[in-house]
């Protein structure tokens, strides 16, 4: 079983039951970029609508409990993420509500500086601000879990600090491996293995170079030197991979609301659209050859089951918030 | 005339009156702390009202020939701003709407970080961020003033070399006068001189300290001793003075939504309610002693009217957006 650490798009019966063929149990969804508060509710409850039409291939996952058991029935479980945490507007108490309504994975911020805290695109990071401490403890208790992909490295460093809990980078790679903005030092993978957090590599061009996209085994070794740093307890997979993105996605992702002009965000002028897929992950049904690329570069089964899901479930147990019934 | 760079709280028809014996003929008021898009256009739209049920002592102004012009008639000329950018929500089209609907002044942040830069009170500042940079200029054409009061001075200062129009600091203190976070280094107000902005010296005990408000006389010495370093033309007053402020008030000021905890702004543990005003300044009615207390400590009568009001109307008439009809 695979489970996937992020992917973002528009959503449909085909993506489900793609993902059913690649042997993805569980996936965290992009339920909003720069969404306000009503437009994620709106967003929420969007999802519910598409998982209830699609229910015999697809649940929404609360618990690592529900992840493995959607996950080994052969359905795809669903995990409630956002990309920003605009939902909350500033508002501490908005962290528990949305809990309550299934949000499991909330990023600090996107690429751009927020109330929280610094992202990796701006000329400086501040570190974690005053209402981001606020907001990483509210996550702690509220059960969600904290994503720091796109946030810069500082801030990314005071969150692991901030957390009473371990934290994910959900969609990234290591920047000594590949040199990217949206690529994350050693400094806060050797914290991520200190921790109990877990980065989740990613097969998005931008942000994993042509060298690494060329094969599965070339994918699989820059995993492998991941696992160098960051160590085989902190190593997933984060694909980053988009369903049904077309040109207005990519502007609404790195433009938003915020600018008129043009931003590249993990693309450049020189790659501004669409980023082609690796080579060997042309359609999403390609994520089944993972498991296998995992060995070719020399992992144990244990290994891969760490890899392919295992990490994310340690993970997701001890962060998402426990259903009402086994609370006490 | 006096020009107040900022007042804040509950105004009533009290307050208007005792600005006109004060000798006040215009006045940045407070509209949001905090507030999002509609909670700051339900705000514009309750200060429309208050005003139209007052319009014999007051009226809102657009311009600085309206301010003059309101101010000279013996009225209170009532300039709409924000303490905080939150009214845009993220949204750069939105300054431009608000700009038509009144607002004139807007602070890049309060007390915390957010979207746009650093807020003093944080323990970094990242300097302006990129949709900080975005919303400067776009201020700048759309005839907003930047106000950078409780901005990080790093985060001051790039504003004041991103800006193309000068910009104010519209209730502050030199804080090699009166150290607090709150206040202003030497470099900011020299920055502030020699790109033709203004600061508003603030009579609000907690940040002006107690020397200060022993007397007029003290206050004015402080308004003399800011002249020295940011120079005649880029001095004025911005008292910080609140109108019929209760507790839950400074709760919604100061803690806002953003935590569940005790935050004391510009207070303290030891301070942490409504400060004293100076004893000077105990009713609104007192500030008619400025001008006066100004020409004691010194300053020429053509001095007095660029502090008084001079400097302030020389920035609005620089930065705020003239009325359509005067436009072509």
């Amino acid at each position: 079983m695979i489970i996937d650490g992020l992917q973002c798009g528009h959503f449909d019966r085909n993506s489900f039951e793609s993902l059913q063929k690649a042997g993805v149990g569980g996936v965290v969804v992009t339920c909003g970029f720069w969404e306000g508060t009503v437009e994620s509710l709106d967003s929420l409850a969007r999802w519910r609508d598409l998982v209830r039409e699609n229910e015999d291939v697809c649940e929404i996952a609360a618990t690592a409990v529900d992840v493995e058991r959607i996950g080994r029935s052969g359905k795809v479980g669903v995990i409630l993420g956002f990309q920003n945490s605009n939902l909350f507007e500033g508002r501490i108490r908005f962290v528990e509500l949305f809990a309550e309504l299934g949000v499991r994975v909330v990023q600090l911020t996107y690429n751009n500086q927020n109330e929280l805290g610094g992202s990796c695109y701006e000329a400086e990071d501040s570190g974690l601000a005053r209402f981001g401490k606020e907001v990483v403890r509210e996550m702690n208790k509220a059960g969600i879990l904290v994503d720091c992909s796109h946030v810069g490295d500082r801030t990314t460093l005071d969150a692991i600090e901030a957390s009473q809990k371990p934290i994910a980078v959900t969609h990234a790679n290591a920047r000594s491996l590949f040199d990217h903005k949206r690529n994350k030092s050693d400094a806060v993978l050797k914290a991520l293995r200190e921790s109990g957090g877990v980065i989740g590599c990613a097969a998005y061009r931008n942000i994993t170079g042509d060298e690494f996209c060329k094969s599965i085994e070339a994918w699989c070794g820059m995993v492998a030197r991941t696992v160098e740093i960051a160590g085989i307890d902190s190593v997933a997979i984060g694909t980053d991979r988009s369903h049904n993105f077309t040109a207005p996605d990519y502007a609404w992702m790195r433009q938003g609301r915020w600018t008129r002009g043009i931003d590249y965000g993990a693309g450049s002028a020189a790659r501004p659209g669409k980023a082609p897929p690796p080579d060997w992950f042309q359609t999403v049904e390609d994520m089944r050859v993972i498991p296998n690329g995992l060995r070719t570069v020399g992992f144990s089964e244990e290994e891969v089951a760490k890899i392919t899901h295992g990490n994310w479930l340690r993970l997701y147990e001890a962060t998402f918030k426990p259903r009402e019934e086994n609370k006490k």
